[in-house]
């Protein structure tokens, strides 16, 4: 039991830093926890002499992470380096084929090239653990790989990226509007200087494509997410959503119907009443509805060194205890290809948002597309009254199908006293 | 990867019929999760007739479990019998001592018992599974032994008991009395007609010993627990708790402090604010702090046949997968035997209620004791009058040690004019 696991580390960044600090701060813990000290033998990095906070001095270093991960004296290499393909993909390519174990925190990488990953992972017999690419330190992944293993897991949702829940809260808290909180989130660190990754739910997207195969046994699909972000989210919606007794937040969710499998990303109003309403700020939080289980949620830091250092770290020491579960739960071969359910056939109710010119007939030409379409009122909000200025009004629409309500709101669109794109943002039952 | 893990299950009860129905219904599902099949080979209970729902009819049948766990054809013997030693030790002994592999759902035989179960698992190179015996099907268990594995947790604290977080929650929102919603509970099945192991706090001890143990690597002390239940709490507490920004939840909590390992079951004032605060009902919910990952919150459904026969069977399929963790997350002989803090070493704010006869020189006497107790007072509500009843006195305490705290209220309740034994609730601070 006494034999170290030797540990490669390509990429220094953030966690990679972060992971090093915990495998050097914790040694004693960790080689109790896994039965066998943890060594770090090799790093690869952009830079050898960088200060991170951490020593590097007593390691092999490698230029190239590739070569590392061919030569280096390690059981497991960690991706750290990012990107949904280059050297991310061929270090772990290298590393699989070399007969090493590895962990990645890349969720691009395993979005898109996950599928052809796993099958080299299953072909070498080795791990591929990504704990760290869905939701930080929350660990999401052993719990459905695992945890709710004797479920059949009938849906899971969940607030999958940090920085759009911080945005959704600071608008909501500080009465900011959405490039104000951006602005400010780029200034201070928290969101990128091209923010898109983000706010416009490709992250997110791909987090759930994993915890969808995760769920569902199916081969990973990220071109089958349907994503939509919160650049189209003003402070108006989010007062009227409060005012309803909704909150909105950024949900990814996935589900089995007879429609096919939905993977989705976009805002929803969602029921003051639901727990995952009240995760707020930088946090994740994901939630997976088990047959025998019933709901269970998951809530914790999704971003930033340690959370992530530390999900890392778990898929580490599951390596050393010799604890080897197929990547995405079930052996390779057995994934389902599942046919997606177009976003078309999504079924629920619907708040929209109108800006329109206050003059006689407005509310007349837009219920009346509406009742062409067959698509009904629960209730609809016009309080402000201006000769000159537009004034929204807000419509709560019974649950009807998505092509019903696209097609009736590109008809409005066209309205001549409709003088901004409508805002629709689906209600989500999360019953 | 085809040869079937063979399992015994001793008890037919609610969760040992669920385990069943589970194996039965997903056999698929979880032969593709394991790697190979899960089949129940023998089943030992007190009727062998009786209906529950899942057939049994081509199992093995054994009177006596004791039996079954040294003769049958098992690799994994199931402990669903309960209690904290009788049949069901002698089972979990047994099976250890033939070589197979245990999984209870027992938190009282652990609690009281763990410690040398864990050292003869150990001793026999076999697993000793619990994940259902903590927080039903929140697979928080494997957290602390796993998924958290490269944090120091700093502290882990949660509502662990389902139905007194189900009577708080009633008396909150049905504005009921203790009593009352006890009562009420009784009569649908939710609380045993000897409510004393939920309605005392022992039921959430015997889980928090076992929490904390994993938390912090030290060997199971449930003796240590400091327990208080919540017959004392009113819905006049309950209603101040509102006003103040507080909610008053049962909370096990355990950290390590330079006074000792604390380990502590009581009902808190906690900040509304705070995530654990809007767990309501009969729902779980484990907050543990580790020092890279943060705040981690896990919630779900703590009791009932479909949770507790999900975290059965998690475990079962670890053992299936030949996953090796030891009992308690490190190695038996390397547990720690930790000091115990005395309760009497807690500081905090404090919350307390007087009911006085509304006399002049009431408050003088009162305030009087906290002085000489050098017990500062934050803030005081009288706010009913009445010269005939006595009326509710409310108190906010600043921080303060215990032992002061409790000499104070001691000699408080000597006064001619304080008319009840006072009410003293902790007021948590989470952050």
């Amino acid at each position: 039991m006494s034999q170290p696991l030797c540990i490669a580390i390509a990429g220094l960044g953030t966690v990679g830093a972060g992971t090093l600090r915990v495998l050097q701060q914790h040694g004693d813990l960790l080689a109790a926890r896994a039965g066998r000290p943890l060594a770090v033998t090799a790093v690869s990095a952009k830079s050898r002499t960088k200060d991170r906070g951490v020593s590097i001095d007593d390691v092999a270093w490698f230029d190239d992470p590739v070569a590392m991960a061919r030569e280096a004296e390690a059981d497991v290499v960690i991706e750290l380096i990012g990107g949904e393909d280059g050297p991310a993909k061929a270090t772990c390519e290298a590393a699989l084929a070399a007969g090493r174990h590895v962990v990645t925190a890349n969720k691009a990488l395993l979005a898109v090239n996950g599928a052809g990953l796993a099958d080299a992972a299953a072909q070498a017999g080795k791990a591929l653990n990504f704990e760290a690419a869905v939701a930080g330190g929350i660990p999401i992944v052993k719990a459905l790989r695992e945890g709710l293993a004797g479920n059949n897991i009938t849906r899971v949702y969940g607030i999958l990226n940090g920085t759009c829940n911080y945005i959704l809260t600071e608008m909501r808290e500080q009465r900011r509007s959405f490039e104000d909180v951006l602005d400010e989130a780029q200034r201070l660190g928290y969101a990128e200087a091209e923010p898109s990754m983000d706010v416009d739910g490709i992250d997110a997207g791909q987090k759930l494509a994993l915890l969808s195969s995760l769920a569902f046994g199916s081969r990973i699909n990220f071109d089958g997410v349907y994503i939509e972000g919160i650049r189209h989210i003003s402070l108006l919606d989010i007062d009227y959503a409060e005012e309803l007794g909704y909150r909105i937040k950024l949900l990814g969710s996935a589900q089995r119907t007879e429609r096919g499998l939905e993977q989705r990303v976009y805002p929803r109003m969602v029921d003051q009443r639901q727990p995952i309403a009240h995760v707020e700020g930088a946090e994740n939080a994901v939630v997976a509805i088990g047959d025998f289980v019933g709901n269970t949620m998951f809530q914790g830091a999704g971003a930033g060194a340690g959370p992530t250092a530390s999900a890392v770290v778990a898929d580490i020491v599951d390596i050393a205890r010799d604890h080897r579960t197929p990547t995405l739960g079930i052996s390779a071969g057995e994934l389902e290809s599942l046919p997606e359910a177009p976003i078309g056939s999504h079924r629920g109710p619907y708040y929209v948002r109108l800006m329109v010119s206050d003059r006689p007939g407005v509310i007349a030409d837009v219920t009346a597309v509406f009742r062409d379409e067959a698509v009904s009122i629960e209730s609809m909000i016009q309080r402000a009254r201006s000769e000159t200025e537009a004034v929204p009004v807000v419509l709560n629409m019974h649950e009807c199908e998505e092509a019903a309500m696209q097609r009736a709101l590109s008809r409005i669109a066209t309205l001549d006293s409709v003088v901004e794109a409508p805002t629709m943002i689906r209600i989500e039952s999360l019953a």
